[in-house]
């Protein structure tokens, strides 16, 4: 009996075509997921010269494997993935490979990793970017843990992953969980990006009174630029999207409510626990909350009329603003999101290689961008870097458009448009590049009503000081 | 041998100072702690007429308490708690009361309840806010969990609280942890509130170039008016402290550098977890992280040289307006805090009642301020009023106001000055009070990569698109 290469439990959207992919490969690959129809369908869909097969039963699956088995998951974080294991670990013989691609908890897949060695077996967490088509025609992957298994998916996750300039969008990430972690942040810089992006769709359409055929022309601009990147382009291609139900564009009858998975909200509540600040991917998380609350906000705004917004005299130089400002928010997200990993490198003990995560970012994945080459030079010249915007190149490009972040920033502020991605990528940039903050008189009073003592600028040590209430 | 009425556990800065408070309205208390010091200190302290004695053994404290034991503990939060409880419990009989008067995390609070109930103790979370000279002199109390074990407290609560109008600042906040969530969400609500004056003070220095004695007579003029609360008055004060170190005044030595205890990280973690945004308090948290990195900052400030602030005609009409910000500023921040526990209290079924938590917090606790009593009239109005932005009067205060807060916002955008608070408090007002916001484009997005679907304003259900790439 032939063995197949892979196995592939979930066949999802993101499972069956990480599969074709695999296969398109020349790579055999054995499929199992526990509805019957997902089974049957991979049969009907796969190309003739590919080597699959369905099964529908979790024996016979790992039956058909070679060994050491590499057997990839890509099923519901969470619970799914621990029931997965409890059914399938028995069946496993020692030296097998199990690679959790699912967007997966960081902590979950530490927990995993040693549950599995202590029987015998290797657990890997690795991130998958690319959405549906990414998967099938080329993903950025993200793998982490344990570096004799790596080495063994190596070749097939290189061929099968996105390539930028003829290299494979793919590497290792670090130890441990240290690919779940990356994908995490790599998911809190989307929203960001993609909260930012929304913000200036609003300003354009407020500001500039742009109709949707007006904003395919912006965004198309835009995209041919240095804007160039994946959210743009598809953000262009949507506004050229007819509605299948109504006359008209689809964009305007999608309702303002947004979903969301998890994973940003795991991103912020990371940089909490370990002392980071990512203020934009924060407010991109909590945006998406606000936005479910339609019903309030439709009452709210019944209360509070809204007054016209200021159209700006020079058209042209508003868009180009608004362009200079995404461009320059999107950046400093990105500078968030890259400073948590340098932090989460040190605390967790991953070893992740940030010069290795920009350039497998470049290609295949949602937040893929030209801006990437630039953060791949920087990290190229210092590898240690500890935040992009302390980089040379970086400040210049950051010193060109600062202006123009300021005046959207300033112009959404008086007009009350709600921009709260781009107000705090600013807020963001001003209190990193200010030598001293406001922050004494806090410690002041931290140490006024609760003893919490503070430090002072020109001796060390910890003081208290017996304030004088003056109404006394 | 004469009993005592209640013991305290911990006799550091607030639990000695509770203590005294105790004893102040004629109650008898006995207190222990591990450290010798401090138990034989509370002997020398206690005026002659105070029934209170000091104890080093655990044993001892626990024996010279009348039945059912009222034992408060006030240790610091997290394993000492645990610490002292295994201890404890052993030396207790069926009915003994134990209260947690420390920033316990409402979890470990819930956790603890269930253990002690297992053994036939009542376990209660109470939240008390004021710092030392509230302890000592009048807290707010926020007292939850088991009604019949707070119904033996409560006259010993109200005796020794705060007093508004003749009436105490403590009130049964709700059933389980209820106690420690709202002090947390107190805590959340003094983040935001200290940092939203931390950008105020920084706006007059570089916007008006007031000096120490000026900020002194603007904030002695806010505090006198409709501004009037405890971190104001304290602001105003801080600006008179002279150094006792060098000349000049002590608040231009402090390091900026804050430091945070966790309150604030759980309340933002928690408004994640459960749903609710409440933007100013994440970033008030968040800007604490951002300030510590000084040393980076000065880096930085040294690639981005910044430009002089622009310095506004009409000084008066600048500092009335920065007032105004900060006025509604702070006011978008309780909103958030209180939405917050609204949906908290659905969320774990804590029935806490809205109005008693504002009215409590009108007297004693740090976030204390005549603001209260127009929250207090909003819920009397309405107890199920989802947020405070939605009621009337509320409303008019919100409009006479917005103004100023816009153009304070685009002041700091225009010129550079991080107003991250400021910001993201306008920005949520705007955010929530937009009946359509720009989400319905993330929504696109979210469905053009990842088939995460939509819904539709015009027609029920849930939808995919197929979306067209225009590059094909």
């Amino acid at each position: 009996m032939e063995r197949y290469n892979y196995g592939m439990v979930g066949l999802g959207v993101m499972g069956r075509n990480l599969l074709y992919n695999i296969a398109d490969h020349g790579f055999s690959i054995a499929g199992f997921d526990l509805d019957e129809g997902k089974v049957k369908e991979l049969g009907q869909e796969a190309a003739p010269e590919m080597k699959v097969q369905g099964l529908g039963s979790l024996e016979d699956f790992v039956s058909v494997l070679e060994t050491p088995r590499k057997i990839i998951l890509m099923v519901p974080a969470g619970k799914p993935v621990d029931a997965v294991l409890e059914n399938l670990t028995p069946l496993l013989s020692k030296g097998d490979i199990v690679i959790d691609a699912g967007n997966s908890y960081f902590k979950d897949t530490e927990r995993r990793i040693a549950d599995l060695a202590s029987k015998g077996f290797h657990f890997m967490g690795m991130g998958v970017s690319g959405g549906e088509s990414g998967a099938r025609r080329g993903p950025s992957i993200m793998p982490g843990g344990d570096q004799e298994a790596f080495g063994l998916l190596q070749p097939m996750l290189e061929s099968i992953a996105a390539k930028v300039d003829g290299e494979a969008c793919t590497a290792y990430m670090g130890k441990s969980s240290a690919g779940n972690y990356v994908k995490m942040v790599h998911n809190g810089i989307e929203y960001a990006i993609m909260q930012l992006i929304s913000e200036a769709y609003d300003l354009l359409k407020k500001g500039a009174n742009l109709n949707n055929d007006q904003l395919y022309q912006v965004f198309k601009e835009w995209n041919n630029g240095e804007m160039n990147s994946f959210l743009i382009e598809i953000t262009r291609d949507i506004f050229q999207q007819k509605d299948d139900l109504t006359d008209g564009y689809l964009v305007d009858h999608i309702l303002d409510k947004a979903g969301a998975k998890g994973t940003g909200k795991w991103t912020s509540e990371q940089a909490m626990e370990i002392g980071v600040s990512i203020p934009t991917i924060d407010i991109a998380v909590t945006s998406r909350i606000l936005s479910a609350y339609k019903e309030e906000r439709i009452k709210a705004s019944e209360l509070y009329a809204k007054e016209e917004t200021t159209v700006p005299e020079n058209t042209e130089a508003f868009i180009q603003e608004v362009g200079d400002a995404l461009y320059l928010a999107t950046l400093i997200s990105y500078a968030q999101g890259l400073a948590l990993l340098v932090k989460a490198s040190e605390e967790y003990h991953f070893d992740i290689p940030l010069k290795d995560v920009v350039k497998i970012w470049r290609g295949g994945c949602i937040i893929r961008s030209v801006l990437l080459e630039k953060f791949y030079s920087a990290y190229t010249q210092d590898p240690n870097l500890s935040n992009i915007l302390l980089n040379k190149e970086i400040s210049e490009i950051v010193k060109s458009k600062i202006k123009a972040l300021r005046k959207t920033a300033a112009f959404a502020a008086s007009n009350g448009v709600s921009s709260l991605g781009i107000q705090t990528a600013l807020g963001y940039f001003e209190a990193y590049t200010t030598a001293s903050l406001p922050v004494n008189l806090i410690q002041a009073q931290r140490d006024y009503f609760g003893a919490h003592t503070y430090q002072r600028t020109d001796r060390e040590g910890v003081f208290h000081t017996s304030w004088q209430n003056l109404n006394n």
